[in-house]
């Protein structure tokens, strides 16, 4: 067997100077014109990116292509050509929806104000005379107010197996109310929409907001509304949050609470794996610090950051019953694109999403997530921020240095055997000072009766969430809290389990709303 | 309370053809000549997207600032300016160590092949007089032949608590070898290197690769060094996976075997976590389809890469106990920008590893990951696969058409009920069809003694894969499997527990070598 060992010892520093092709070459092979290429540090932007094959064929295996990044190539491409055609996209939409619009100015829990602020909304099923049948269901992170078919819109809704005659929320009951939530896009006032104070579209000048800044905003729809009290809060996933947060806001105001696969506070793994969405979709050039809106949309990022969420949905065993490790074309040689049908599947996923939903709402939807936290210190710490921002609604507009400026540390994070500070706000979900903490923050909801829902096979809102919000209300002294957990043999859905299980979701929600 | 309802339902179309500011506005506020600009579908490219402030202070919030971004954008100036003084980046390197290579040529199992193959490799410990006590460790994805320190390279290796006198390899006892797996970029050859046919880097002309390739490519290693049986095959993670392929390929060369934290095949969630990862990395346009090599590299994707990767690497009870909810800086609202401590700390483990290894090698290795299948069916196609492509190790080096150019379907993947097909290559770890196909494909270890350690916190090789390895072993006939799992009350740290537990993974390997 020829072989050769090196003789000594040595550096691997390998020639790094032979370029693969000239700049002409380059030029040739990209075809475009070889003046854009005199520099060969500037980056290609994102549609001029055609593959540069090599120029001989003597090398010993082929260039891989890749549809896949084609795909997403001609995807902007038609954006552009349809757009010189027709103008810029349309907004997002689901369709035909109301609208309700505060014209008092609303004060955010972190200091933003908007002068004005619309809530999308459809219902379903009869508001009777004294207004006491009224559920109001909130919606996870992208969904919008059209939770089922209707006349005006007959499109299927997200929950459309769960709302209407005899089912979950039954129609022949109850008067049901969906709102798109404050910072969405499917309607109310969100980062896509005009600033009135200078007639621009907020774009990233849209103030950071939190689920009880969602909340207060239905409220102000249910005051007009006329109704004083809601038979029920439900509401899944970030709802199930909303649902929590309203309970804690307006305890008189409700009459029963449903929070499925939701949780008191968001914990460290799901806030990462939504950092590492947010972050994906900030790299795409095309976000421009969110300044896209008469131009591409950041259809790569929203694309890739649907498919990091879609990793997140589903669980293991699913995926494994489902796709195992099933190709999309097992004739075909493996290729670095989607391959295996697990792949084909994520990329559709993405696909379908990437010009679905704003990529600022993502951004901020997402965080609102992240820094949700029924605890007490946190409470206390926001009423505090509020009452020293309250003079900023009666202000006029004018520059501002509080900018969302946070900069990273000077000293990167340094691996540590334990940081915890029992005077942080709550850490561990089995640290009795966190469960304190938490059992102080529920307690306004001690006499709401509830019904709390999880699923063993979930991985961004685990089981043991929904365990924690149970424990803590019942230590908080509330003698009506139902608890369900399905097990993974009841069901593989994970997270998504809501949307798809109407038997043992929608059956606990019916029953429980129908004691 | 003033409002306004909407007077008649409506679709929510906004107006989109307002700008938020006119082109010669954002040029100003770019910093950037207004020619740049007249094309206002023109995207930026990536070092020039300095943030596009707005252009009055009337605005009802201050613009977000994102240090992220800048932080990202200054990494891409660096490089750039770093490279116009001192030339392109260094090749990848953990420092000195040996190198191998063989000129035979080499057939890889989807039909590439490699004129020559370099294996750079590291040794601690005597090798003994008839080399009976040599122990083979292989390595995760990304790490380096450099598993220890040594005279020659004084820096900390991966592994540094594992080998050395009476530690987990002791090197009083053996003589161990680590190598930098084939498609790396730590000496070995990959897509890095120069491919002989042409004389230029083979980039994404580079082969796809197997677990098997790699480990035919070592035990050339082992050929020349004249190792006729090795004592123990060794490997964590990636590592693992190869030392179950080694004992399957070569079950007469290797007295015992150990594979931590591995797996028999990839399941289709992992494949799903590797696929996001190089989805991101290949949408960074100056990875450039793998052609980036005398440019700026991908930073940002593989700093991308890099953070979803750490999300699989631990426990969300580590996290929750190590982070909880605490922000990098409680004083500063809330940014989208990393904020949260978990953040900060992923953000981080992205920004070390960005350069410091090759995108195509990730891509590539990771891919090997995806493919790994030690079952008999996929063997066998394999082994076929093999045969009919043998010739092309004796044919010239033409223009070939069989690129890796598979395509996605016309119709994209539909939700179904259930799509397994038993006829298909093996699905479910509890499918008793996919278990025969496994046992048949161990079958050639069922004499060599194997310990199997799992993790229960591990979320990328789940426990259930290690509890199948043993399952198939011992349903093949191999009555010395030795099986540890760590439960969550002895290890939070998840996949990284194989890099972290010397007391619990270090104490099992140490005993059963010594046995």
């Amino acid at each position: 067997m020829p072989s050769q060992f090196s003789s000594l010892l040595r550096y691997a520093v390998q020639p790094r100077r032979t370029s693969i092709t000239s700049i002409a070459d380059a030029a040739r092979l990209r075809k475009c014109p070889s003046s854009l290429l005199t520099d060969p540090w500037r980056p290609l932007h994102s549609f001029a990116a055609s593959p540069p094959m090599p120029s001989g064929s003597t090398a010993s295996n082929p260039q891989m292509s890749f549809p896949c990044l084609d795909a997403v190539e001609s995807r902007t491409q038609e954006i552009v050509s349809r757009s010189l055609t027709n103008g810029p996209e349309p907004s997002y939409t689901t369709g035909v929806h109301k609208e309700f619009t505060s014209k008092e100015p609303l004060l955010l829990d972190y200091g933003g104000r908007l002068k004005e602020s619309t809530i999308a909304y459809e219902t379903w099923g009869k508001m009777n005379a004294d207004k006491s049948n009224v559920v109001l269901l909130h919606t996870g992170l992208s969904a919008s107010s059209h939770a089922r078919s209707n006349e005006d819109n007959p499109r299927l809704g997200w929950w459309e197996m769960f709302i209407g005659p005899g089912l979950a929320l039954d129609t022949n009951r109850f008067h049901v109310i969906c709102t798109n939530v404050l910072g969405g896009c499917y309607g109310s006032t969100g980062p896509a929409s005009i600033d009135p104070a200078d007639g621009k579209r907020y774009a990233t000048r849209f103030p950071i907001l939190t689920m009880s800044d969602m909340v207060r905003a239905q409220f102000r729809l249910l005051d007009a509304l006329g109704v004083g009290k809601l038979m029920a809060s439900v509401g899944a996933s970030m709802g199930g949050m909303q649902s929590l947060a309203a309970g804690v806001l307006y305890p008189d105001r409700i009459g029963r609470i449903v929070s499925i696969s939701g949780c008191a506070r968001s914990h460290p793994y799901s806030i990462a794996l939504r950092h590492a969405q947010r972050q994906v979709l900030m790299a795409d050039t095309n976000w421009n610090r969110g300044f896209y809106y008469d131009k591409v949309p950041p259809h790569v990022g929203m694309k890739l950051a649907r498919q990091i969420a879609t990793v997140t949905y589903r669980s293991g065993p699913e995926w494994e019953q489902r796709f195992g490790r099933q190709r999309a074309d097992p004739s075909r040689p493996p290729a670095l694109c989607p391959d295996f049908l697990i792949e084909t599947y994520l990329d559709h996923a993405g696909e379908k999403f990437c010009l679905e939903y704003d990529a600022n709402s993502l951004l901020y939807v997402s965080k609102a997530m992240d820094l949700f936290d029924l605890g007490i210190a946190n409470q206390d710490s926001i009423r505090e921020l509020r009452q020293k921002n309250k003079h900023r609604l009666l202000e006029g507009y004018s520059s501002d240095s509080e900018a969302c400026s946070l900069s990273l540390p000077r000293v990167p994070y340094i691996e540590q055997q334990s940081n915890k500070d029992s005077s942080q706000t709550a850490s561990g979900h089995d640290d009795a000072a966190a469960s304190d903490d938490l059992v102080l923050g529920l307690s306004p909801m001690r006499d709401i009766p509830a019904l709390v829902l999880g699923v063993e096979s979930d991985i961004l809102f685990p089981a043991w969430q929904q365990r924690e919000v149970v424990d803590t209300l019942r230590k908080a002294g509330n003698a009506n809290v139902e608890h369900v957990e399905l097990s993974q043999d009841v069901s593989l859905f994970g997270h998504d389990s809501f949307l798809l299980d109407v038997k043992n979701i929608g059956g606990s929600v019916k029953s429980f709303l129908e004691q």
